[in-house]
């Protein structure tokens, strides 16, 4: 049975295993110094239309959150997110870890809005208070919701208007990118830093770093955390297969295509799905006999929470290697295990 | 021409690269929780004969290094280390960047003796000073040299003596072990916890800890520290395909067996090479002259200091990737460019 | 006219002043190992009944805080505090500046419960998130309120029943033990570590951490933070001066009067005082013009919170030090702002 | 006996003794942010030549050193030290605890010359190793002696040339200041930041910290590092009492003239003193057995190093409270121990 567990249970899209495979022997410096890294950058300098952009890749979307927060704030400041935020919950304090404070703000689908940021208590604190100096958001959210372009402009000029850096994790900006009103140019326009998720839509690893002002240190920073790569190049290469003849937003459109039926045939069988999601994650809520039913089948996926004594939210998530075959297959025994 | 500027300046060794190719489409879990990374934990507790030994994969060294001392020690305490070793020189403070000192013992030839571990000042120190508690070493060490068992029995016998923990880099143990009296039994005997190289000796990318007590908690600082590879199972494969059926091993000892060919056909030729080394890493003297020759035909290599005005030390790294005829090319070419 | 604003307006309670002076010319060794030191921990050890208590001191508050959260928890574990707690709100991010983060619970009077611990929801959680370790309560609270015994016994239950270190922030330990019916011995019988706060009820600085078990590696902690006092005798010196015959108490005793008849006058003059303080900070709501016209008088006093549009909560805080007259004084031109 | 183990073994100097009683019932806000320090602040300032200077105290050298590193440098920066450094030697791994190296350069006289810092190797170094950014001396000396002002018009000049901070850590700027010909306008004009060392000068507690430049935020550094001393104005009432009237230069005259004493009396009974130094600590070699009978007698201070099997290097510390008879009494006592 198929896993909807995540959006990287399986290895690299075909273009990436292709490229990994054709350039095996080639010997290149380490360290991101090489030329597929070079070629990548101009690329994705090019399609977001920011010729001064600095582009800096590593490993993971932990990695790369920790290491921006470490770089670009100082020791007292603080990061302003969604209670659900990633850096708030799923990575074991690792922003703490470089000694800052999350401050998480209450939020009912996983996105953060000016008024929030305006009801931080510490934006007017003094020394005796962490002082925010950034606002960390996720497109798409941890919820499977995604920013407008209006949203995203209301929160850069919220941003600047108190000095705060704009810093959007793009763990999921394909899945983004695929279904929202914001391209590649905006987000380099309106984040002073954002990535390009590549872990959850067809590389083997990879998150590119955009940042909208040239930052030569970084790498200083990046080797400090031991998150500087070796064989650097496999991260510039995978880019540029997934990126120079638009694997990358195909594979996305894939994913979204396949969880937007997911989410109709759950619905059409009367399901509730509480978060109005268009991305790739989806968050139906079933009975639990149906949640056991199904698991019992074989199926797995993340069981989000418990909604009340009877009824479980889970979490489905597709990608670009499920097959359309298997969302047939799973909303066909859905039925069945739910008698409908 | 060919590059002898480090053992990871290609991808991956022929069989890392079936094994990721043939399983491209499994579904694993992430994070290393799969059955892939399972065999190949099993494969290394068998490999070890430590059956109770706790094995963790992360990407690189670095990473790998500072996690342990991390894990390892209290925030006041200490590593000592060759003031050539890796975690002293070679990580941008990686190792202060987690809060501990790094005690530099001067030694001519990159090993740490049991009589510079007497000597280090704050062994017997109080509050004001910090407290060694480890030690880190590594074989290969970072000059080529190569412990032999009776020496790193010696520093076992002297870190129980004191109190200290024994924790070897094993970021080119695959040369180690192809040159040396040390067994993989050895190392998981002798030391507190030790990694088994994979980076620099035919994986895309990864090193395997190896601890010899249980380290539950390890996953919790792996992730902190944002080393969590999200398609895990590509760590363990990696291994598995390595070591199930000797690859790891053949691999260096090809690697040691062209640099060995390489120090004869460079002493044969007259020049020097003060580093007495038995591994993958020579370090011969040539003229300044020579060495511009040589880089203007197209060779790589590092240039690892000058030795006075008129000679300069490089440092030659051959792999399981490095064809015979290179180095034969090399050796011949030298001659010409010595004129001999 | 006198202020309000805190109980560390002034210097020194003369028993300090008194010792201070008398033992000036003294000679000691530094750093706390000195017989002042000594006898001041055997006293306290003594009035805490707890023989096997280990005693240090430090200078101020917040580096007790760090101290205690850094020294207790590994790196990945977090600590569990009320959201208006001394660490989550007033200290710059001290606790996350060592790595760790503060996990915050909403509580509506400034004390933890154990419905609160068992809510949080990294209780149970895996490496993906913090682990819980620590539980952080003041007594006073923030708010002025007192803990019973019968409320930290259930809280020590629960941290026993999850594994959870109980650590009780005593900066206004004497208010408390002046008000509730927890006495030295109580504390030391249920809190794994807490401190008698001498700053803010008569020394000139100082915060004696008692900790249930000995920790003789917390000199290095204390060390390795800048936190170990040169002339380290002046810490003994005040805790004794204060501890022996009674001072610390008696200090306590007339804060906490002269607040009650503070509050009791407020309340007759038709004041709500919504926090239900029985300790030296009250908490008063005024007219924002009656606010006004106190500060024009000279009064001083921290303002808490707007309550509405019209009104303003603000803090009255007294001390050892504090006249009863100016207790009067208040009262009486506060009736005269009011027009009451 | 007299100890002569260090110049903080007593209180404090009469003038602050009586700046402390006469204002004890003064009410002032907290924190520093009180007249005293604002005329401490304004007065050193003045002395100093500097009126864009930005003055701060701290309780102790290691807070100050910590703070002034962790402020002014990236995470990926390190600071340049002679080995007998404090910072490198007795603070625990206080700078390490904030993330950065210590590069150690060795020194015969505990000076740091400028082609020793053209000899740090990382100086040249790319993002594999630390940046040197700072360089850090003191003044006196861990050793005693005393740089020139030539010597640190040198520093300055190199540190010019190589984009390096220069911070002078003065915890014994006032032996430095009576016996060198360094000025307090010459320190300001020099370091880029230094501090005036209260605590081994006469004060109970502090040292105060110049910076040539505005630094406003130091102080959400100095409270998120638990370092912002409640009772702030006692740092200020301190300084301004030493300071007004030349206390403190008259204090550390007195250190040195007894020290200059027991020099010659010790050189006069034929004992080598190897260290040149001409402030308040004196490094004499005697024989073993000579020692033992000074400690027999009850003479306290602290043993340096043995220097060879027979011989003993002893410090002898001076201070403010030395008084005359205590160091003739000693120099009687050595020459019946000696038998001269």
């Amino acid at each position: 049975m198929y896993s909807f567990r995540n959006d990287y249970s399986e290895g690299a899209h075909p273009v990436v295993l292709k490229a990994l495979t054709e350039t095996n022997l080639e010997q290149t410096r380490g360290y991101g110094l090489d030329p597929r890294c070079e070629k990548a950058r101009a690329l994705i300098r090019s399609l977001c239309a920011a010729p001064e952009a600095d582009v800096h890749f590593v490993v993971g979307g932990t990695q790369a959150n920790l290491l921006v927060i470490e770089a670009m704030l100082k020791p007292y400041e603080a990061v302003i997110a969604a209670h659900t935020g990633h850096i708030n919950v799923h990575e074991t304090g690792a922003i703490e870890g470089t000694g800052h404070k999350v401050i998480a703000v209450p939020s009912p689908d996983g996105k953060v809005t000016p008024a929030m940021i305006e009801s931080v208590p510490e934006l007017h604190s003094d020394e005796h208070q962490v002082k925010p100096a950034m606002v960390y958001v996720s497109n798409t959210t941890e919820t499977g919701t995604v920013y407008s372009k209006a949203e995203l402009t209301a929160l850069r000029q919220c941003c600047d208007k108190h000095g705060l850096i704009l810093f959007l994790d793009g763990a999921r900006l394909g899945s983004a990118l695929a279904c929202g009103d914001m391209t590649l140019p905006d987000y380099a326009a309106l984040a002073d830093v954002f990535y390009i998720g590549g872990t959850k839509n067809g590389a083997l690893f990879g998150e590119a770093l955009v940042f909208a002002r040239p930052r030569p240190d970084f790498r200083w920073h990046i080797k400090r955390r031991g998150a500087m790569f070796a064989k650097g190049r496999l991260l510039g290469l995978q880019f540029q297969a997934l990126l120079e003849n638009g694997a990358y937003l195909d594979a996305a459109r894939h994913a979204n295509a396949l969880a937007l039926r997911l989410r109709d045939g759950v619905a059409a069988l009367g399901f509730p799905l509480p978060v109005e999601s268009p991305s790739n994650q989806q968050f139906p809520v079933f009975p639990n006999e149906v949640v056991s039913k199904l698991q019992d089948m074989g199926y797995e996926f993340e069981v989000d929470h418990a909604v009340d004594a009877g009824h479980t939210q889970i979490r489905l998530v597709t990608s670009w290697a499920t097959p359309e075959q298997a969302v047939e297959d799973f909303l066909r025994d859905l039925a069945v295990c739910a008698d409908r």
